[in-house]
């Protein structure tokens, strides 16, 4: 068991005549992670409102801000008890056993063109073995096909336009890779947290986006850009690819200001310190 | 009430070594729209399995089919107690008080790029009154703006392309219609059934897509190619966009033949037949 | 006649290990825009080639830029003799009788993908009179249905983008512009020059885009971005679209700073003064 | 040399109130493409036209057609006298010393988004040598991750269309080739001709489209798509992409029956049957 203390701190500077916000902030609660201690502030006093979506756990805070500073702080203490498993060991389910609720993950969404890259994938994937191996083969091999670069994509970059660019960030390579499974027909999702690990010679620690493949019973995590420890990732969001969870949806006029980000290990209830690390198992947080 | 008995014959020719087929076919189950009777008879001797969705009530039948040909057939007979509401009455909701589970339903989709679309929404929808009205005078737009065409359109297609080529069938009307509300925060989905009421000079019965819109506290129906009659609707799947809810997903090699539909109005349990009729009623079977 | 004096400089950080560079920077000679005079300055010792296109009448300067700094003047005085003609006396040309070097310009390109827009163009246009009516309607719409946005579009940003995001910069009015004309068989064309008469409120003087469209026996200016004042337009190159035409092309590494430009109206052989102005005529320097 | 007869029979019902054509049929005259007799046949009596562009030396037919069926019959008899050339002694050309004319060849076209595959092009061609051998070897990669294939592309299929989907026919090899080899700096145009050498069982005769490449200092020919024998290649057409050079460009409402067309190596003036085959050296007939 793993425990992390994560803190966020978001500041807007929101406009006439108010602002409503939806945001994705909230670790979620599944059986494998579980939320110990949280707390939410706000320096405006304002109603919110945390709802869980049944479907996918996301848990949405929603508050309609007033014009002026609007400063939202959120920290969490999160225990993370990983399924584990052996690689080899884990298969593809074909579709015709896929659970109902998660077949919508095979189809193509706004980001994820998979339709388009049906032969383009049977091609560089279809000989591989069916399993988590090759959903670890199509991980690398994004990784070494897309080089990570800061300002090359923005909200409309999408999948395609990843793989003939061969540039993007963190939510570029997860859409590439999800669109190359999803083409094999490997149900695979869009999921977000914190970049726990990230070299800081990259920036301060950030929001990151990685995939979630399902495979054997439940969903695997993989980190496509290779940057930071999916052991330490602590998921908020999940979906069918970053449409479906921004951290902070905004309707009306703000000015954002980088978000100010922490995660860090700390003692268990054992009082035991367990860091996350890199590893060879296939690591699940799902249920 | 009205009471509506419906038929589907799908065939294939399925080729070595068998394929697996994901139907969405059956009656979806709601509080106003009741499946009194139903039947699938197949005539390959292979294992069924009928799962329900939970999110999205759709009803999913799979099988894996031997080589050598392949009938589906489908017939129910289902009751709609329709829910009317005056348009003049219906607001829209704002989005700081959306349920979570119609949240999704803001965000582009695969065939729905609504986030290209946000300052072309506003230039033309932005001025008129946020209700069920707004939702109604995007689907006129679109029925003047696109013109009903066979084979102008194909899996690719998207809202985008509908709008800038003028032209497609049932799908690409749907498509477009989604796109543009959800540019102006209104959640729309994609939903399948049958065009009952259509032109029989436009061919035979056929499957059709059309529009569900959340407004006041539940989904409305609007039919944006215009050829159907909404209150005769009775509907199959819903989603995001046809990336969600195609009638048939197969993996692996077939032909395909023209389906075989059937549509009509019968007499209700109490012995009266009412017949669908086009109103100016806003509808809804969703709750 | 109009006389004008215009100046240019360019900079640039050229790193290791050198660059080539094609410019088109040099005002084109036609019959009726005459260089008088004009000389060009580099800070670097090397060769320098100027070339015209003999289909276009571009002039592009090349060189093979050492590491360090590169500066580049280029100032010019230029005769503009405009044919004006009443804009009401102007037709189409058809088809059929296009010249077979303006052939080109009604198909589509790079950036004016008019074959997309064949439908659209035709119920918004296709009524109109076929003349230079019909193209300065044209040239109406697109100012009136794209607002001029600094830094919402980049390189990759076509004809169809800003018609579905209605924003953009001169460079996207003119490949709208553009894209709407070749749909309905008119050829046109996308031309460089400075922003003569552009309100200093929007920045510096800059490099400008518009619009020449064939029309009874030459090519027409027009300006969809309504920034500046067609009469005190001097051409420096003219192509298909942005593709053809940027004023520096760069194969190598290299900090570009801001260009510094002037333009302005100077006593004429005969020492009078005359001014660029806004005109109703149609105005060509074609030839 | 070489001496072909071809003849090419088109067939159209041209419906009210009559139809403007624009062909290119003619083949183009160079100093190593000498047509030595040919003749052209029209069931109607209406006027024709035959240009010259002097950049591309396409040759457009132009003619308004009257209601009613038109039959349009050319033949001719073209001598090729090939420019033969060793591949390794053949390199790249330096952009700083490409003739003006031949510039806007590395330019992006409507089919040809070179501007988007520069860095998928340097990944996989930027360490070759710098020469035909490069070229070539662009072109056998497209023949390998492409697969020729009828009814999967239209006219809106670009480069980037077939670099994902992998699929296509003649014109889609080219435009890939050709975005690529621009992606890379090299000047590649597309021409039309027909498939000489063609396998029967593919269907008859029909036009073809290839790739020229501008190397040393000429335009060699390349088949990407592997389907015919290019020392059989008489050129009609050149330009950017399938934009610029459609054999028939019509204006107006017909119904087109299928090409006929037929090619054969005849003797020459001294007597001597010389076949076309297929040869390992650079092949160019521009100059």
């Amino acid at each position: 068991m793993i425990r992390l203390r994560l803190s966020l701190e978001l500041d807007y500077e929101v406009f006439d005549p108010g602002c409503d916000f939806i945001f994705n902030i909230h670790a979620a609660h599944t059986n494998r992670q579980r939320v110990i201690e949280e707390s939410l502030t706000l320096n405006q006093n304002v109603a919110t409102q945390v709802e869980t979506d049944p479907a996918t756990l996301n848990r949405y805070l929603r508050l309609s801000a007033r014009p002026g500073p609007l400063h939202v702080a959120y920290q969490a203490t999160v225990d993370l008890s990983h399924y584990m498993a052996l690689a080899e060991q884990i298969p593809e389910v074909p579709v015709a056993r896929l659970p109902a609720q998660v077949l919508s993950y095979i189809y193509p969404s706004r980001y994820c063109q998979s339709d388009r890259l049906l032969k383009f994938a049977m091609r560089e994937f279809g000989q591989q073995w069916h399993g988590y191996g090759r959903v670890q083969g199509i991980r690398d091999w994004v990784l070494q096909h897309t080089r990570f670069t800061q300002n090359t994509s923005d909200s409309n970059t999408s999948a395609i336009d990843t793989l003939l660019e061969t540039v993007g960030v963190c939510r570029d390579f997860a859409h590439l890779m999800i669109a190359l499974c999803r083409a094999m027909n490997i149900p695979a999702r869009f999921t977000t947290g914190i970049d726990y690990g990230a070299n800081p010679a990259l920036g301060p620690t950030d929001f990151h986006a990685y995939v979630e493949a399902y495979l054997g019973d439940r969903w695997y995590m993989f980190d496509p850009s290779g940057t930071a420890i999916p052991m330490g990732f602590v998921r908020f969001g999940t979906g069918r690819d970053a449409a479906d969870v921004a951290f902070a949806t905004i309707f009306g006029s703000v000015i954002s200001s980088a978000p100010r980000i922490s995660i860090e290990a700390v003692p268990g209830a054992d009082g035991q310190l367990i860091m996350p690390r890199h590893c060879i198992e296939a690591l699940s947080t799902d249920n």
